[in-house]
């Protein structure tokens, strides 16, 4: 069985993960540990536990339990002192107490909810993501950076405070890997936070995996403003060292006008520049009838679609 | 299979479960729905839920999962907006916002905790329970009734409010059981809110099965101070209309002095003054090793022994 190793986070990889698990493929996510916003920072502030909700929704995506388990873990409180929390970031704090590990109550997790493939916390440390702006202004935490507007005017540097040690097994399932895939997802908040842990980019460029970069579909305004493939690929190539990709998967299907009209505030679409025989052009936008999540509202009426991401990238693991 | 009902509150009945879930028996329990101190209070105000808290120790007395997930379910989250709710308590409560249905909430919690035999709640209507005492003080609410010190001072009156329908389901359990466990349990605040509800006490007395009724081992001071066996007997039969009772089962063990002492400003040990056939004389006391539980420290000290009454209990059963 192919060996798949996705690294992200937790909305960017939902789609990729909800995708794969229907294929026969040993899947992993490897999950960034900088979320800092909502529920996640106060859990974090008040429990002093691990950020869970990112790894909540890459259970949500590998989870082979009933419709009802995923919906209670995507359900968030709404009153009182509970308000904002959703289900499975309260369901993996209390697994972390009570365990008294992250990892383990990650798994515990995974086994209550039925998933196929692992979870694995890029990091098991305590960290902030910070940046700092080339106007010398330094953003403090995932939450900050995210709510941004001065990032396309240019960064100094960005980096994990204290600088942590990467989990072994994260390092373990990229070096056995047949591929890994980066991507889609906020590049400077879900996709960059993994590469900044010690020791991954170095098993990144050392595996033997086939690497595939999936793009995003949307810049965000003032952080990626105007980005085309090529930028997305440069950018990320920064914190890699080499241009690893063997394959670059780009959406070539337009969204409506009307979409992009309402989108307008929030971000452009990401046009391809890339001619590369390893660019691989496909339909991958998802279908717009949906109901958005409320977790993310915007973010979600122009997202990829799991199966014809799923589909394209398991054209890819059928050559290996 | 014989059919065991068992009618109580949360600590209450977790000794009688526990101990008779090991036997090959149909186990239901019909839970008290009057709770609202603590975390099932604040989660009652202001989410608008049934009292999760009851429900939550039945489910875990029944529990066939492992420790960790019973561990998870008394978890009890120590800071901020969280603290005070026990993990199991936000789990019910979620799957009743999920779900739309307490009772739908705590057969999926069942599933989760891969209960033996079923938990039922007495009423799914959402109900205070108050107290009128002789010296026309209102006690509002079962918390409140719980801390007063004056009820053995008299009382004129306890009901529910608005007085509540049975659920049908618990109605169901009784007229098909070919045993009724009542109690032990907190007098004013466990077992008698299950016969303030319409309909039960019919059900009781009109039921086939034998009727069994397990007498606390201490009185709550304030409470029942000074109570002896007889005067339990009379204070139940008082809302159920007649005597039913077939069998009443009553520690004859002695704690040491050490724990009495102990005890000496909570209450004083039940004693017995009935010598009636149908009286069933054992040791029942739980072994004085065990470190208490978090959730009823003290009430945890001097308790029932889950194996012990399910051995008089079951005794009782092969001879129906």
């Amino acid at each position: 069985m192919k060996k798949i190793v996705v690294i992200g986070g937790g909305t960017g990889n939902f789609a990729v993960l909800k995708g794969l698990k229907n294929y026969d493929v040993d899947l992993s996510a490897i999950v960034s540990m900088a979320d800092d916003g909502g529920s996640t920072g106060i859990l974090r502030d008040e429990l002093g536990v691990l950020p869970p909700g990112d790894v909540r929704q890459c259970l949500v995506a590998l989870s082979d339990s009933s419709r009802l388990m995923r919906s209670l873990m995507n359900y968030r409180f709404e009153n009182g002192g509970l308000g904002g929390h959703s289900f499975g970031n309260l369901l993996l704090s209390a697994l972390e107490k009570v365990t008294g590990s992250f990892e383990k109550a990650v798994e515990e997790a995974g086994k209550i909810l039925n998933i196929k493939g692992k979870v694995i916390p890029v990091t098991t440390h305590q960290v902030r993501l910070k940046m700092i702006l080339s106007n010398r202004k330094i953003l403090e935490g995932e939450r900050e950076i995210y709510l941004s507007q001065e990032i396309d005017q240019g960064y100094k540097s960005i980096y994990l405070e204290p600088y942590p040690k990467a989990n072994p097994h994260a390092l373990h399932e990229i070096a056995n890997a047949d591929m890994v895939v980066v991507g889609p997802g906020g590049l400077h908040t879900s996709l960059i936070p993994n590469l900044l842990v010690e020791g991954l980019v170095d098993a990144l460029r050392a595996s033997q995996a086939k690497k595939a970069f999936v793009v995003n579909l949307m810049n965000r305004k003032g952080q990626t403003t105007g980005f085309k493939v090529s930028h997305y690929l440069q950018e990320i190539t920064r914190f890699i060292g080499d241009d690893i990709f063997d394959y670059i998967l780009v959406n070539n299907q337009s969204p409506p006008q009307t979409l992009i009209d309402v989108y307008a505030e929030e971000g452009d679409l990401v046009q391809n520049d890339l001619s590369e025989f390893r660019v691989v052009h496909a339909s991958l936008l998802g279908e717009l009838r949906e109901q958005p999540v409320k977790d993310f509202i915007k973010r979600s009426l122009i997202r990829h679609d799991p199966k014809k991401l799923a589909q394209e990238l398991m054209k890819i693991v059928h050559h290996l």
